[in-house]
C-alpha cells in the first residue's frame, strides 16, 4: 500500500535507485535510471529516478547507480542439502557415480542435522547468486522447510516418493503420509508450498502414482518427477513395460498443468507435443545433464511447440553450483548450439526463462517472477561496472553473457533484505563454513576408513 | 638461481606460501601445505611450507593461506581488441550478426587506436581471470605486441593474412609484408611469439597458403586457423573445391605439427586421424562455438586420437567474455554430453587442456605451461573458501567445477606480479573503464546514427 501525504508527497518502506531495471514483465523493456518503491512487501511503484526523488520518501532508500535490478532468480529444481556432497565423486560413470559414491554417502550422512546445515549452506550461495526462489526435493522436507523460513526464501518443496526405502521413509506409503504430514505443516506459511516429488518413472510404480494424481488434485499442490533423463531410463522402461516412461505417465493421466518435468533430455516430437497439449512445464537443467552426460534438452523445439521452460540448477553433486546466472548462460549458448539456431534462447530468453517461467511452473506467477506493482518484492540487485561487463551496449546481454554471480550485492524477498552490500542478513557465513568444514571431516573420513 | 647462503639459508626473490599448489606436471598430483620460490624469474623450488619457512628468505613472502596455485591459464585462441565489440550484437543469425554487424563495424572503427585500447581492456579481464599467456589474431598486431609488453603478458601474436582488403592491409601479399615486419619487430622479446594467423580455409586462396607453409618452415613459426568451424563452411567448399577444407589443406601440405586448428566443430573420424597423424594442435573455443551455433567439437575422441587440445575463449563479440575458468568448465562439462560419457575431458584434463596443451600447441612448453622447476614462473593464485567453494573434497574439482574467476586475487607472469590482492600492477582500471566508456559512445552514436 503506497502512502499519499497531504503534501502529494508519497512514502515507501524501501525506495531503490537503480541505473537499469528489467521488470521482465513480457515487454522486454529495459527502464533507465529508475526507481522501484516497496510497501508491505510488495512493489508499489515504478518510476523515473528524477520523479521519485522529486516527490518520494521511504524509510530506507538504496542508491544503486551502477547496478541493474533484476526478478530473482527462481531456481525450479534441486537437491538443496545436497551442497554438502559438492564435489564428492565427479567424473565417473553415472552408475558408479550413484552405486558407489552418492547413494551410500546418502545413507550414511542424510539426516534432520544434514539437512539443517546443508539447506543453509545451499540457500546462503543462492541468494549470494541473487535467487530468491528455489525448489528443493530431498528427504527431511520439515528441516528444508524450517530453513527457508529462517532464511526467509521464497521455496517449493516436493517431498521424495520412492518404492524403496531411505533414511526418512520406508515404502510409498510412508514417504506419502509423511509428505502430507509435511503439506499440513507449512500449510499457512504463504511463502512455502509444498507438493509431491515422486523421484522418477523408473523408481515409483503405478499404485502410488495413481495416489499422487488424487491427492495433488484434491489438495491442488504441484508435482515434480525427474523424467527421460538419461537414454538409459528410456531403454529400461521399454524393457519393462513396453513403453517410454511419458507414454506410460500419460495412461496414467499423471500429465497436467501441475506437473513440472525435470532434465527431459530425450523426446522425441510427439512427445514435445504431448508435453504442450497438457500444459506440463518443463524443467531445464542444462550443467546437470551435460556433467551427468545425460543428453541435451531440446528447449528450442519445447518452447516453439508453447511449453513452458524453466531452469534449475540440479543439487550440488552433479552441477557442482547452484548459480542460477550461470546455469541459465549455459542454457542459452547450449540452446543454440542443439538447436542449430544462433537466435534460440536470446539472453532475454533466457532470463525470461530463469524468472518468470519458473514462477508460472509452480503457479505463483501472480505473485512473484517479475518487478510489476502488486507483486511480492522478490528482487536481485547485480553491480554492472566492473571491467568485465564493459563497455555495455545492451543490459540484458551483459547480464547473461558476461556477469557473474559474485556481482549481485542485494537480495530482496517479500521486500525484506536478505543481502546488503554482499553481506546476509539471515544466514551467519561463520556458522555455515563452520558446519561445511565439519561435515567435509566426517564424510572424508569415512571414505577413507 | 637459487643463492644458498654460508649458513645454509636459501633465499629467493619471491616466496609463496600455499594452501594447495597443483603444478600441472603430468603427474596429477596436489601438494598441500606447500611453497614455491622464484628468482630471476624462473621458478627454483616447490617444497613443503614448513621446510620454505625454516630454511628459505626472500625478498617479498606471500603469504597464501586459503589459495591454490596453478600455472597462468594459456588462452590459446581469441582477438583481443574486440573486447570493444563485447555484446554489440548477439542472438542473431551468423551471417547476419557477421554482415550486418560485427564487419562494417570493423571497417569503421578497427585502427592503431582501437587495438591499443581494445588489447589493454582485454588484458585486464584475462590477467583479473588467471590468465598469463594469450593468443592474439587480429589486425594491427603490433599494437597488440605492444600492449602485452606494457601490461606483462606472455602473448602469440598470429598476425591475419585474407584475400580481400581490410582496414589493416589490401591483398595477401600485404597482409604477409606486414605480419613479416611484425616477426621483425618482436624477434627479440622473449615474451612475445609471432606467427602466421591466415583466417580460414574459405577466405584464403591456395597461393597465400603455399607461401605461408614455406615461410613458417624457413622461420619456424606457428600457425594458426580457424577451420571447420561450421557445417556451412564444409558445405560451400565442397561446392567450391570438391573437397571439405581439411582434405584441401592437407593436399596443399598445410598440416604439421607447427598448426593450431581452431574449431574444429565438424570432424569425422577419418579427419581425427589426419590431424593426429600430423601432430597438429587443435584449438577448442567451446562457448564460441555453442553461441554461434557452429557445433560441437570431439574433444575426447580427439584425445583419445592422441591429439594435443588446448583452449581458447575466442574473441568478446562471440563469446562474449575472455574468462578461461568459465570455458574450461563449460569445455569439460560439454565434452561429457557429447561423448556421452561423464568420465570425458575430468577436472584434471580441463585444467591440462587450459595450461599445458596451450603451451604444447605454442611450442613453449619447456618455458610455461606448468609449474615446474626451472619453468619461467607464470602463476595464478585463487582464494578457495568462498561458501560456494566448500566443503573441499579434492581441489581440483572445486576449482574447475565451483570457483569463479573473480577469486583469483595474484598472478605472475616470468615471476613479475600483474595483479596482487586483485590489483592490477601494470594496467590502469580507471583509465581503461573510460576508454570503455568512451569507445561504447561513439559506437553506439554511429549505430543510431
Amino acid at each position: 500500500m503506497t502512502n499519499t501525504t497531504p503534501s502529494g508527497q508519497q512514502h515507501a518502506d524501501t525506495l531503490i535507485h537503480a541505473r537499469w531495471i528489467i521488470p521482465v514483465d513480457g515487454s522486454r523493456t529495459i527502464l533507465e535510471d529508475h526507481s522501484l518503491a516497496i510497501t508491505d512487501g510488495k512493489i508499489t511503484a515504478l518510476l523515473p529516478t528524477a520523479d521519485a526523488k522529486a516527490h518520494w520518501s521511504a524509510d530506507i532508500i538504496q542508491n544503486l547507480a551502477e547496478h541493474t535490478l533484476i526478478p530473482g532468480f527462481i531456481n525450479t529444481h534441486g537437491h538443496a542439502a545436497m551442497s554438502l556432497f559438492r564435489g564428492l565423486s565427479d567424473d565417473l560413470p553415472v552408475i558408479e557415480w550413484l552405486n558407489n559414491h552418492i547413494w551410500p554417502a546418502e545413507g550414511q550422512f542424510v539426516n534432520e542435522d544434514f539437512v539443517h546445515d546443508g539447506t543453509r549452506l545451499a540457500m546462503a550461495e543462492m541468494i549470494r547468486g541473487g535467487t530468491t526462489t528455489f525448489s528443493d526435493n530431498y528427504f527431511f522436507p520439515e528441516a528444508a522447510g524450517h530453513a527457508a523460513l529462517e532464511g526467509g526464501m521464497r521455496c517449493q518443496l516436493v517431498f521424495p516418493v520412492l518404492d524403496f526405502p531411505t533414511g526418512w521413509a520406508k515404502d510409498a506409503a510412508n514417504y506419502i503420509s509423511k509428505g502430507l504430514d509435511t503439506i499440513d505443516l507449512f500449510r499457512n506459511q504463504d511463502s512455502i508450498l509444498v507438493g509431491f516429488g515422486p523421484h522418477a518413472p523408473y523408481s515409483v510404480s503405478d499404485a502410488p502414482l495413481k495416489e499422487i494424481i488424487t491427492l495433488s488434485e484434491q489438495l491442488d499442490v504441484n508435482v515434480q518427477m525427474h523424467i527421460h533423463e538419461s537414454a538409459q531410463e528410456i531403454k529400461e522402461s521399454i524393457e519393462k513395460t513396453g513403453m517410454r516412461p511419458l507414454r506410460r505417465l500419460a495412461e496414467l493421466g499423471f500429465l497436467s498443468p501441475r506437473l513440472q518435468c525435470t532434465h527431459m533430455t530425450q523426446l522425441n516430437e510427439a512427445e514435445i507435443q504431448l508435453i504442450a497439449q497438457n500444459g506440463c512445464s518443463v524443467i531445464h537443467c542444462p550443467e546437470s545433464n551435460l556433467k551427468l552426460a545425460s543428453g541435451f534438452s531440446p528447449v528450442a523445439r519445447l518452447q516453439q511447440a508453447g511449453v513452458n521452460v524453466a531452469i534449475g540448477t540440479d543439487g550440488c553433486a552433479s552441477n557442482n553450483d547452484l548459480d542460477m546466472l550461470g546455469e541459465t548462460r549455459t542454457a542459452s549458448l547450449i540452446a543454440k548450439a542443439v538447436g542449430q539456431d544462433a537466435t534460440a534462447l536470446s539472453a532475454w530468453g533466457a532470463l525470461e526463462a530463469a524468472t518468470i517461467n519458473g514462477a508460472r511452473a509452480m503457479g505463483i506467477d501472480t505473485q512473484t517472477g517479475s518487478l510489476e506493482i502488486g507483486k511480492q518484492a522478490d528482487i536481485a540487485a547485480i553491480a554492472m561496472n566492473e571491467l568485465e561487463n564493459l563497455p555495455v551496449y545492451n543490459p540484458v546481454s551483459q547480464l547473461i553473457y558476461t556477469a557473474s554471480r559474485n556481482q549481485f550485492t542485494h537480495v530482496w524477498v517479500n521486500g525484506k533484505a536478505l543481502m546488503e552490500d554482499r553481506h546476509l542478513t539471515t544466514l551467519d557465513e561463520a556458522w555455515l563454513k563452520q558446519r561445511a568444514n565439519y561435515w567435509q571431516k566426517r564424510i572424508s573420513a569415512s571414505r577413507q576408513g
